[in-house]
């Protein structure tokens, strides 16, 4: 990133950047303390909190070649955001810990500040506090907090047989986005853009909660991984009907087709589209879409009724 | 950091790490749900929640040829407790980013999580929840969550002409012992601890909320530095006695002298001791000693009614 003319962090200094970042945004009604102290104070009415949080290493887990500084705000918002929503819960509020080269210009960060007010703000949710530090490369760490408004926190332990396995939001897209942009193949903007912005289906975690479901999660490193942690945890077999995945299938078909990968794969094994899935007992919500079911047996993750023999998802330390 | 045999990040993967991360540590009664799953669960009987949060970077904010695991973890504690501490509530729970390269030994990040354990247990506050991702270097992000207990967060806005300033916990020790560190001065081992581990006076956070404290803030960026932020925060002037900072001037003056530093500017702006300072109306707890005085006036720092010439303190991005 040049610095043509813009001032740079070191050239401004902690202070005076947090000033620009913090000034002009509104707080949520619930926040008696906002940033400027030594800690931010919010009002927690289910007398509970929800507090999850997660960490974005650039080169690792976003690049600047590819992703506009917005983009990685809304994209460090967004997926915690969703481990907040897969809890059943509804987001209150974030604080954020960023780190960059001093020569960055502070425009940037503004930008990333921006693009995080933009997914938070509509949840209703406020950037409460933060530190702001120098590092050889971007790191953006985000706390979320929620409220379960009286709900019973959804776990990943609660699936039993004969329920049903549903998903609220999108499969695979953020995968096929990963993999044109990689490849360098171009057009499929909307696809790209998913990968760098992802799309969790606020609102449907607590909605799942309202009606029973029994085990939640979001999707961060693919269906079958993070449903396989729905069937540890619940020690039961979903079985996943590829049928029901043909809308996901077929969104992605062309995509995989130009990066000569299977797209029925790319639905089952790619991140960071931050769905929604959850096991309901009966009838699913509105938004919400049927994919499998739930059976006594191994705990193990099966499509149509044997193992994936495709990719694993996404691994940490690869 | 050499792999002599041992698994690393990359041979154990990121779920078995946090297994072992996990298990075998004892969570407190008000947290419902633990790691494992989307977020953490916890209650808040005070209906409010204090938040805040504090980002370490190899290289920058602690060195691992200086530091063990167990230190860094530890500091990475104590450095968010205190900031709870500051606003006049009690640790109940922390999350944790943690970024290291694949090639990282596990058995250091579980010297790291014991660390942060060991700083953590004694607070009556449990780790939560956190998240492990590859980066090129460490990096340590904190999330502290606290409780009120009923009181009023004290800020930095309210020190009020006529009160006195009042310090809990010790100056200049860590800025002494990075000096030590820094210039491969040896001896001094407890001063050269201080640096690695700070001592926050733990308690005395709400003990100074208890009878009243108006303004309080951590020592984090150095005496003079941070009483700055109350000097401006509460539109006062604040006057240090340098008699009262004796005994701190005493205790690192061989170190100062062995550095060639002036003990006195080493009280003033070193940071990282996290001491607790306040503003009381009237007499001041058990633990903390008076050092200074609040009037109406400019919003800066004297020191014996003048200006200090010495250091400003640490800056983030030089």
């Amino acid at each position: 990133m040049t610095n043509s003319g813009e001032p740079t962090l070191r050239q401004l200094g902690e202070f005076p950047v947090i000033d620009r970042l913090v000034s002009d945004r509104r707080q949520p009604a619930g926040v008696s303390v906002g940033p400027g102290d030594d800690a931010a104070v919010l009002s927690t009415p289910d007398g509970r909190v929800v507090v999850t949080t997660d960490m974005l290493v650039e080169g690792r887990h976003f690049r600047l070649d590819w992703s506009a500084p917005q983009d990685v705000g809304r994209k460090a918002i967004a997926q915690n955001a969703a481990d907040v929503e897969s809890m059943g819960a509804r987001c209150s509020a974030f604080v954020v810990g960023f780190g960059a080269p001093p020569d960055t210009p502070v425009s940037s960060v503004q930008e990333l500040a921006d693009g995080m007010w933009q997914e938070a703000g509509p949840l209703g949710a406020g950037i409460v506090g933060g530190d702001l530090v120098a590092s050889p490369q971007w790191v953006v760490s985000v706390t979320a907090l929620g409220d379960l408004g009286g709900r019973a926190p959804v776990l990943r332990s609660g699936a039993r047989a004969g329920s049903v396995v549903a998903v609220a939001g999108e499969l695979g897209r953020s995968g096929a986005g990963y993999l044109l942009w990689n490849k360098g193949i171009g057009g499929f903007e909307e696809l790209r853009g998913w990968h760098l912005v992802p799309r969790p289906p606020y609102g449907q975690g607590s909605a799942a909660a309202e009606v029973g479901a029994q085990a939640m999660t979001d999707v961060s490193d693919g269906l079958l991984a993070d449903l396989g942690h729905i069937a540890e945890g619940s020690g039961v077999t979903i079985d996943l009907m590829t049928d029901a995945l043909a809308p996901d299938v077929d969104a992605v078909a062309a995509a995989a087709a130009a990066a000569g990968v299977d797209p029925l794969d790319l639905v089952l094994s790619g991140g960071e589209d931050h769905a929604l899935v959850a096991c309901f007992p009966g009838a699913v919500p509105a938004g919400w879409r049927v994919i499998g079911t739930v059976a006594d047996g191994a705990p193990e993750v099966l499509v149509g009724g044997r193992p994936w023999a495709g990719s694993a998802g996404w691994q940490s330390f690869d």
